[in-house]
């Protein structure tokens, strides 16, 4: 599906004379992986909503999804300078080499690589606005849509302008989960593929109540695993957060809870362009012995429990649910 | 229309705890003038196809590209770092002023801005497929804007991939203007127009038959202004496009004229940041000698004559066939 859509891009630029490189990079990055959960969520919720309807309109939400994604990882590897995604240089760095010796080629670079990610948004929405539905569910589906770009929209925003201050609050960290993950990655799509098959406000509502413990959890798990890494090894502790300075629940925590010579450590260290390995290792430190990282494990498990409880309240197709569950346990439990 | 749309946007924003300043900086831009050329190209599309149906959907289409052209010169301005737009900073100054003294102002105000520039475009888009028309009005809108956008990004790819490179190239500047502004400033707005009225194919072909010269000449007469300023002084001649290099036809027609002294010359200083009004009186200089400045005259007259042709085989409605004779003389000939 969404392999047709981008040959189809790539035949029409050839036939205009457009660069090919730009529907080529749109691919690299597609074929690259990522864990397409969101396109995954589009699928459950049609199935959990009753699959009435055409089941080539769910997979083409669903496809839409994913580049939207291409869209979101493109753009914010740009404004984080990421080097690399998906296990490959990021975008904007490969349009950096491509440019050479030019001296402007780090803001061109990361020009090209803007203008490649604003295409993956728009052809994002074409494929959405060519979905054939009856104009009421079409219009559903495209309500659901525009609240999940205004959500990542507004959610990447407050993180952008907003990090290195008050680092300390954690009602903004749990703010820019809500927007950046809880809708985005998890109520929106599968509001979307419920959308497709004209679900009652009941299925709809089930899927916002799953959504902010279910991303919540996702992601305190994941800002964990980026800081200490995972308890099996399969993923290592790294430097990427607290280089950034990321703004996460663990690190308000952290400030909260420590006293006053540790919170000046944390402040001075975190953020850090070139922090090393031994500074990582005494943030770490300040994390474990303040009870940071334990009292993260417990958000974890409380939102996990509240997932369930949304899931035996709500009574979803038998697929559905197990597919929801699955990926609780996956998405909270990923440390053995 | 636009405004009570983002009046609708700004209140969504504050009952979501959503900062207020996003939509105030699309509003404040909007409210900054720009020649709103465009929408102004709608409504005389709509016109000229006939004015069948709601002009409340023209409007509203017209809306949309107000929108989606805050949306391109914003992150526009981002890519060249410019530092005013419409007699106002930029966006991404205005953001990186708000972060005050942290040192990562300049690329999180960068991230800001580009962030501004998206929900301008999902709003542009969000305007457009809640357009109330029929099945196939909407169907053609949405292929004539969606071919719009995906031209406008080839542009501004090829423009900013390709600096630097091959500026002595005619053909490729000629490109550029054409997926850049001959395409997003005159044959698409006038089509949109003509596709909300079900306009038939040899309408739409009449904007695209004019849409090429005029939207040249208009480009062409933009270089001239930019280098030359205007004979009345109304238009102070400028370093922006030598400054950063821009591959504009006017150039290339410089270098390819030029002796190798002065072709070295031209390469050596174009592109200069730093380049001050003594270098740029030679640059002026060389483009006068070569008859660049001369042949830039000559290829926007016949231009002109052009789209008088197309116009005179069109037969378009009175009201619809004066504006695009005016829109003509004030784009090609704003010199005295």
């Amino acid at each position: 599906m969404l392999e047709d859509f981008l040959a189809e891009k790539a035949r029409a630029a050839a036939g205009r004379g457009h660069p090919p490189e730009v529907v080529q990079t749109v691919r690299d990055f597609l074929a690259a992986g990522g864990k397409r959960i969101r396109a995954l969520l589009c699928v459950v919720g049609w199935h959990a909503a009753g699959r009435q309807g055409d089941a080539t309109s769910a997979v083409r939400v669903a496809a839409s999804l994913e580049l939207f994604v291409a869209f979101a990882l493109i753009h914010d590897d740009i404004m984080d300078d990421a080097a690399s995604r998906r296990g490959r240089p990021a975008v904007h760095r490969v349009m950096r080499g491509r440019l050479g010796a030019d001296e402007r080629a780090e803001r061109l670079g990361a020009g090209g690589a803007l203008l490649v990610g604003n295409l993956a948004l728009m052809w994002a929405q074409e494929l959405l606005h060519t979905v054939r539905l009856d104009p009421g569910r079409q219009r559903r589906v495209h309500q659901v849509y525009d609240a999940m770009l205004e959500e990542v929209m507004y959610g990447q925003y407050q993180d952008v302008m907003g990090t290195g201050r008050g680092a300390d609050d954690i009602g903004a960290a749990l703010d820019i989960i809500r927007y950046k993950t809880a809708s985005a990655t998890i109520e929106r799509p599968l509001q979307l593929g419920a959308a497709v098959t004209g679900a009652d406000e009941d299925t709809m509502d089930v899927f916002t109540r799953l959504g902010l413990p279910l991303g919540e959890a996702f992601q305190l798990r994941d800002d964990l695993l980026d800081v200490f890494g995972s308890a099996d090894g399969a993923c290592a502790p790294g430097l990427s957060d607290l280089r950034e300075g990321k703004r996460t629940v663990l690190l308000a925590l952290g400030l909260q809870r420590a006293d006053q010579v540790r919170r000046e450590r944390l402040r001075y260290l975190v953020g850090r362009a070139d922090l090393g390995e031994r500074e990582a290792a005494e943030i770490r430190g300040i994390l474990q012995e303040t009870g940071a990282r334990e009292q993260i494990e417990r958000m974890i498990a409380s939102r996990y429990e509240q997932v369930l409880r949304v899931l035996d309240a709500a009574d979803l197709p038998l697929a559905a649910d197990r597919a929801l569950r699955g990926l609780a346990v996956t998405a909270t439990q990923y440390t053995s």
